[in-house]
């Protein structure tokens, strides 16, 4: 199963393309789409649906993971979250790519076994589990690549609870 | 001119195309994109890309308006929206229709002559300002003319502006 596992944002969005089989993960590429801050909004979401359009046919994931959208202090920066998000969940649909999401406590769980653990205990854990010679950057990327490893043991045991019934 | 104005949502998008030329408004076409409540929420925005460009493509606006987004009360309402407007933002971008942004009340300014006009008074004046035979249905595509016309008064006074210098 090939997951890409998305990180939204305006300025950057995070991204990963894992291959997960027999609880086994190869990861296959990551990076972060950028767009510069001196354009308008719109001209950077429509940079974001070609450059998530390239990520789909050229990796040609199963399915998309993504963190459920949660507002913080800055409304501001949310609603900018928001719209690339909906950028990059309709380019996904566009396409026929399921999605499936998760909260930022379900990823932590997932990742490091805690659901209040700290950013860089993520950070860490991603680096471990993908077996990677340093910690990706920018975060958004690891942050990308976390939801990732949380869809596929979700969807691992989800397989399990099947087999076991 | 031919003005695309927008209101946007994920249930429901506010659409209305006027063509405005030496102070003389008349309506194209006006009308809603509606997507089923019981549909994922990217299945709804694959849908409202798919017919925002139907919409670009059948009516070549010459520039887009929408408002510009305030979250009210219901964050969660805010962040469906704020991914609806995403969606709308970049459609138009792609096919490099220019966005003009306005607030509420500078909509309500333009379309009632007082910026915390009421909305009824807002549907009243939009159906007067375009002779329409009866208000448009449902409110947001009342909106979506508001926009419009504001996007009309506000680019003729800046035309004015730059022929009185």
């Amino acid at each position: 199963m090939r997951i890409l596992g998305i990180d939204p944002g305006l300025a950057i969005v995070g991204w990963g393309v894992l291959h997960y089989e027999r609880n086994r993960f190869t990861p296959v590429a990551f990076g972060s789409l950028q767009t510069p801050a001196n354009t308008p909004t719109e001209q950077r979401l429509a940079t974001i649906f070609e450059d998530m359009n390239g990520l789909l046919e050229k990796y040609k994931p199963d399915c998309m993971a993504v963190e459920e959208l949660f507002f913080n202090n800055n409304i501001t920066t949310g609603i900018r979250v928001a719209e690339a998000r909906g950028v990059l969940l309709a380019a996904a649909a566009l396409k026929s790519v399921p999605i499936f999401e998760y909260t930022p406590s379900q990823v932590k769980q997932a990742v490091v076994g805690y659901g209040k653990a700290e950013k860089r205990q993520v950070i860490s854990m991603v680096t471990n589990i993908l077996k990677l010679s340093a910690p990706p950057k920018p975060d958004d990327t690891a942050d990308a690549l976390a939801v990732a490893i949380c869809h596929a043991h979700s969807s691992g045991s989800r397989l399990a609870d099947y087999f076991n019934k």
